[in-house]
């Protein structure tokens, strides 16, 4: 029987798992991790609001039903096009008749890694989602114990660099976090005022595919939550001390990067034709130039549809899509029909900026505030898998809701408390805590 | 105002901390990590059963409504019992008039922390379950990829040594999560059967405390469950290879430590007398000798009823009373009243097996079984602080007990995929899946 691997357990590839039930086919799905994550509230895990658990899914047991389906956790380090063979990174090897590539993107840095990243963590993994939780929690620890006035509003600074949804969100979770901890949970920060900043190259925000009165209607939001919005604002620089642009240095403690995405390394193992973001050119129907029997599919597939110049985007529901799509052109192939054209069907996009409020578009339609939120609360229950997680989500998001709480404020990791030192806490002989209780004077724990 | 520093914000810090509300004292509340932790379910987060969030809660919500008290994130390295002064990690100090110490217990390897740490993980931490959770589930993707008969059946066999409360919970847990696993997910494995080892030194399971009735109907219903018990054996030493008894060597790929556990390493620098476990020999007030403004309390504290011999068990309800109790006896010191001798109200001990399975007893009464199980469930429900975590945890368990699964069955942790090499997998030059549908041939991922 034909074989049908796929790289990635993410949208595209479970969906074009999936999609391949009941075929004539023997499907392998290859992922890194154990689980499908559910990217676009990645973010309410690094803001505390939900637990991975929430948000991902066992790839396995997504597939449970599927006799022809099969998982495997490992890593594909070399692809063979010619043999049609993958290698894995333990050794182990691979044949298929068809491959299909959905290996998603991985933050870009643009040439900066090794000095940017250790600064501003990006947010593409529920490890990187767990790590900002961690650093965000801790700063607002490390500022109720720092007696300088000035470092403690360093502590309490948060810039995000990207005025992307993810960035947008991001941003105002942080804000309605801050706000909602420092006024409930930290004595001496009720005072204090933490300071949200979102950095943007370009002109606006939501740049990528909204209407211009929506990225303003974003941005209004945003500062209705205290948020800062700087747009065309171009990042020099980012170290220990802030973020550097042309008008000099922002300073603050937590910088974090939703600015640019590539394609993941293996693209360019695959030895074809990339653009410069890392995605594969690939044909109207998915497949590589001169391999028929090979996809790419998601954001790591640079898609321009007949008719268009600009590329599809990396979105949900266009890598879902395609997941489908490629599944029937692997069936047609078979039944020695031609390929198709894909043809992207938009249902619109949206982005969220806090509690009721939101942005989202749909045809010629334009919605925003309340209304939009709750389009977006609906969408993203409706597409989390699992009765478990979505219920799960559901009675957090009513939790927090009506709480103003958030359910998962833990800072985990061996030792994490030792870390508070990363954050370069004054620490003087105190004064026992009674001469400063109340309003805490410089110097002391109170 | 009188200072109290609370060290610990477990069962008895916490108590201690509240029960000094609206009292004339300034309450600080010093512990190394933010949450507290409801121990009794922690190892339902290490098998998949529970998210970290749903057995923890912030320690500054738990004090917000606390206008005496304070939170501080830290470790403390020193005690100076003369100058009643603590020295942080950082170096920042805070002085005292009272000081209760709770810092609770860690494992204890007898001895040979070095060499079995590394084999055989402990289950005292969120992390230390994480880790588990993550041994676990990888030892399953593991075998699912061995193709040699005999490494796959140390991969999937598991000893977990120490017959208490936790060992029994943990090795209960595991074979359902096995069980329910294996039939549903790895379909190279669904012939395959997991084996699950308790080894205890004593005679008898839950011999702290437990009528011997029930220690017998524990055993009854682990080997219900499939799990193979064996008491009078004697751990002589633990390998990557499995444990060693006097019978010989149990092969096993993944090894769980419940066996002994002693007092964190600041009850030493306290340089007051200690029990052979570790434990801070204290008063019938909980104080120390010589330092009536010290009280040490919970697992840590070595206290012998008037009447008794045992000192009192390491266990919840006597250190949620002991909390109560040291802050009366902070107030009473503070109004020049003498000092009560603390007198434990033993309301029964219980352990669970597994589904509908568990064992109690309290006062006279002997309970086993699903009336066993189901008083666990309502206890371990009440006792937890939070209404979203016990709603969490309730709407996990019976979303468990109905459809048999388990809710949190992540790996997660940087790179988690590349420690499959750590399992020794052997990685032959596969044949197509095709040649290895059904029934797989050794060497394939089929």
């Amino acid at each position: 029987m034909n074989e049908v691997v796929i790289i990635g357990g993410g949208f595209a590839g479970l969906r074009a798992a999936r999609a391949l039930a009941g075929r004539a086919v023997e499907v392998t799905l290859v992922d890194r991790s154990n689980h499908h994550l559910f990217q676009p509230l990645l973010y309410q895990v690094a803001t505390a609001a939900l637990s991975p658990a929430d948000i991902a899914y066992p790839i396995r047991a997504a597939l449970r039903s599927q006799d022809n389906a099969r998982v495997l956790l490992g890593e594909v380090t070399a692809v063979d096009l010619e043999q049609r063979r993958l290698t894995l990174l333990d050794g182990a090897q691979l044949r298929y008749d068809f491959l299909v590539v959905a290996v998603g993107m991985k933050n870009d840095y643009f040439g900066r890694e090794e000095r940017w990243a250790t600064h501003a963590l990006g947010l593409k993994t529920l490890d990187e989602a767990l790590e900002i939780r961690r650093r965000v929690l801790l700063a607002f620890e490390a500022a109720e114990r720092e007696p300088d006035a000035d470092k403690r509003r360093r502590l309490l600074s948060f810039i995000v660099i990207g005025g992307g949804p993810t960035g947008v969100e991001v941003a105002g979770a942080l804000s309605e976090l801050a706000a909602n901890i420092l006024a409930e949970d930290f004595r001496r920060l009720r005072a204090a005022k933490p300071h949200v900043l979102l950095v943007e190259r370009g002109e606006r925000l939501l740049s990528g595919g909204f209407d211009p009165r929506l990225s303003a209607r974003a941005r209004t939001q945003l500062e209705e939550l205290g948020v800062e919005v700087r747009t065309s604002t171009e990042v020099l620089d980012i170290d220990e001390r802030g973020v550097r642009v042309s008008s000099g240095l922002l300073e603050a403690a937590n910088v974090f990067w939703t600015a640019g995405v590539k394609g993941r390394s293996l693209a360019q193992r695959l030895g074809v034709p990339l653009d410069r973001g890392g995605r594969v050119i690939v044909r109207p129907d998915c497949s590589l130039e001169g391999h028929p029997e090979v996809f790419v599919i998601g954001d790591i597939a640079h898609l321009v549809p007949a008719g268009s110049e600009r590329p599809l985007p990396g979105l949900a529901p266009v890598a879902i899509q395609q997941g489908g799509f490629v599944a029937r052109q692997i069936v047609r192939r078979l039944a020695g029909e031609p390929p198709e054209a894909f043809r992207y069907v938009d249902k619109g996009i949206m982005a969220t900026v806090g509690r009721s409020r939101a942005v989202a578009q749909t045809g010629r339609l334009r919605l925003s505030g309340l209304i939009a939120w709750l389009a977006w609360l609906v969408v993203h229950i409706a597409y989390l898998i699992g009765f478990r997680n979505r219920s799960s989500v559901l009675f957090n998001w009513t939790w927090s809701y009506l709480t103003f709480k958030r359910g998962a404020r833990l800072i985990t990791g061996e030792r994490s408390w030792a870390r508070l030192a990363e954050y370069g806490v004054a620490s003087p002989p105190l004064e026992a805590p009674t001469e400063s209780s109340g309003a805490a004077p410089p110097g002391s724990l109170g």
